[in-house]
């Protein structure tokens, strides 16, 4: 038996000659029965066209089906890309025999190139063929475009004697810093995708899907460059037969601890596999008047090329964080601010504690993964966020991806 | 007879080995009679010792010398950091004889390392020694940090039968967004001094330079990151003997057009030479609802790393741009931007122009420098900055910076 599988959803991944490689590019999402569906968009002021009909379909609440297309985002293409996000819609409805405001669609690549819906058109077809309960994993890689690998997370429950499944795939990479808004049946090119059997009340399901998008999905960066396409979604089809369950009843803490895990391990992955990166770190600032100044911060400090190249560097360069802070618009006191590397604190009153701490710090940052705590200070604000750094890498693959 | 003298100023650029190469990295200005003074410093909320010392000290709106080094930026230092920049201002006002408090201070370079007192204490001497009216040029080297070479501008007039002479030098490279506020005798690692011997009001002084740092040091991004220590200061001394002249005269107006030139120039040679910069693009935004939203989107397409990765890459990926529109947090309606490399329109109502298009897109980012016209056919709002753009060499530069 596939590991990933949840009960009455199937899956298909094929390669429709969207990219210029031969790689999957085709994902299908297909759920036996009606889905309660919740989503969340890019806040952009430039929403792709695939954006534009998931929102408005996705009002009836329920869903049978997502389409996905990698390497053309059918963003800023007018007209003929509303036209065509909607033809996707059309074609999988009709091959599966389901209405099409239960269909959803999303898109993730190039901006503003039409897209090739000879190809599409052709090959929808073959990716409902292939619809399986077992192509969980073939659906995770054809939605991939820069990233290196699928990311996947699945969790497994219990609700009076019934077994649930919760499970979800996402792309990142490139153009990630989403804010996005949810919306019922509502608003992120980070995509991403959870699926489950559970039983669940919709207002519940939205309200723990919000929660959870915006300590995971919303609290990571790459580049600060929210995307026109990000879009994360969440079905239950409530196969599980289990019986529905109320807010703050240890079952419902359950289920949304799970969603949580997900989505947090999936936007981990997406900083760690983010274009280029080698770190993925989290910054914590704590200590700040409230939580709005700490994330104003804990987001300046987060994407400035020179605190991101220092990461890459592995570079102690507090005096960068330092710089970060002080250009956040947000009031602080530098004299006392403290900062640490994991448990190693280089600045004690916003100065230098000395170049044994400095060496220590060294040794963190030679790790992978680590955090960075700044302490305001002034109150008892706080705010985290991962970041990945700033490489050569992300350099060459961003300044030859189009050309 | 060498090319930059001002009369009255004298000069001296000498190596105190806070650098750790022997490049020079104290610099001295002199005035020899006292010379009003106007200066706009960094409005970062953390703010290196020397802007604290010379935002105090230039409130006297009198200044007689300006004492500067390279290599080490006495920022988060504490309260030894004031201490340090007090004694340099101490000591370079015993040796010349005037009064502390019309000395001013700068220092550039790393950020939360102690200055290495005991080295510039013992050199102030030898720069005062130095001092001359010939050493413009040197001054204007022992400023620099990363910069590849030094920035300088001068510009000659007449006056009522009188000649006058206004130069100016400066550095940039890394660190690079001035968002300055202008103090009198007030808020910019950019580094700049004007040095004129015209006569002129104080209050029409302060107005002219304020409104040329307003147009010139606060439209140049290299990465986003203003500077603890960022300093522009403009000292006149009155030496040229002209008759004062009133706002709105064509006296003022060209006294305020050479103020205007030499500090575009340096602005623009700030981008030219931003760390691992190849490309200075002028980002020019309009037709926007109001000025306020157009410079808010001028900056955020001007800082995307992806953007600037594209001008790098020399790839008409206006995609990106739109992108970053739609993120800026500002109304627009994509179906009306048109988007130009140079001439070439690449986007027109929100949709690719072709392929043709494109081509000669491609051939106009072959150039050093271009400009990227963005309309956004909403209103009359406008805005321009200057932008280098993201390459290896950046990434390389400040990955390694400090280790």
């Amino acid at each position: 038996m596939n590991k990933y599988q949840v009960r009455g959803f199937q899956f298909s991944g094929i390669s429709a000659g969207i990219k210029q490689t031969n790689k999957p590019d085709l994902a299908l999402i297909y759920s036996e029965v009606p889905a309660l569906v919740v989503g969340s968009f890019t806040t952009s002021k430039v929403q792709a066209a695939p954006v534009k009909i998931s929102r408005r379909n996705i009002r009836s609440g329920m869903c049978r089906a997502v389409i996905v297309n990698s390497g053309n985002a059918n963003a800023c293409t007018g007209q003929q890309g509303l036209k065509n996000a909607e033809a996707m819609v059309r074609e999988t409805a009709r091959l599966l025999k389901i209405s099409q405001n239960q269909v959803l669609v999303s898109s993730t690549g190039k901006i503003g190139v039409p897209l090739p819906m000879n190809k599409i058109l052709k090959k929808i077809p073959e990716a409902v063929k292939h619809l399986s309960i077992n192509n969980f994993e073939k659906s995770a890689e054809a939605i991939l475009t820069t990233d290196h690998s699928p990311k996947i997370a699945i969790r497994y429950g219990r609700l009076n004697g019934k077994s649930y499944t919760v499970a979800g795939f996402a792309k990142g990479a490139g153009m990630i810093e989403p804010h996005m808004k949810v919306e019922k049946g509502k608003h992120a090119t980070m995509l991403a995708y959870l699926m489950t059997d559970i039983a669940i009340d919709p207002k519940l399901l939205q309200i723990i899907f919000e929660n959870c998008v915006e300590e995971t999905f919303n609290r990571v960066t790459v580049d600060g460059d929210m995307s026109t396409n990000d879009t994360a979604l969440i079905l239950a089809n409530g196969l599980a037969g289990n019986k529905l369950f109320r807010p703050k009843t240890p079952e419902c803490r359950q289920f949304a601890n799970h969603v949580y895990e997900i989505m947090g391990h999936l936007s981990r992955e997406m900083v760690r596999d983010g274009e280029g990166a080698t770190k993925c770190v989290r910054i914590e600032v704590k200590g700040a008047k409230n939580n709005e100044d700490a994330k104003r911060m804990a987001y300046t400090v987060a994407n400035s090329p020179l605190v991101k190249t220092a990461f890459f560097g592995q570079d102690p360069n507090w005096g960068r964080i330092m710089g970060a802070l002080g250009r956040s618009k947000v009031f602080l006191d530098p004299e006392r601010v403290d900062i640490f590397y994991d448990r190693v604190c280089v600045a004690r009153n916003g100065i230098a504690t000395g170049p044994s701490q400095d060496k220590k710090a060294k040794k963190v940052m030679q790790k992978k993964e680590f955090t960075v705590t700044i302490d305001i200070h002034l109150g008892h604000g706080s705010f985290g966020v991962y970041a990945s750094d700033l490489t050569l890498d992300y350099v060459k693959l961003n300044s030859c991806y189009r050309t």
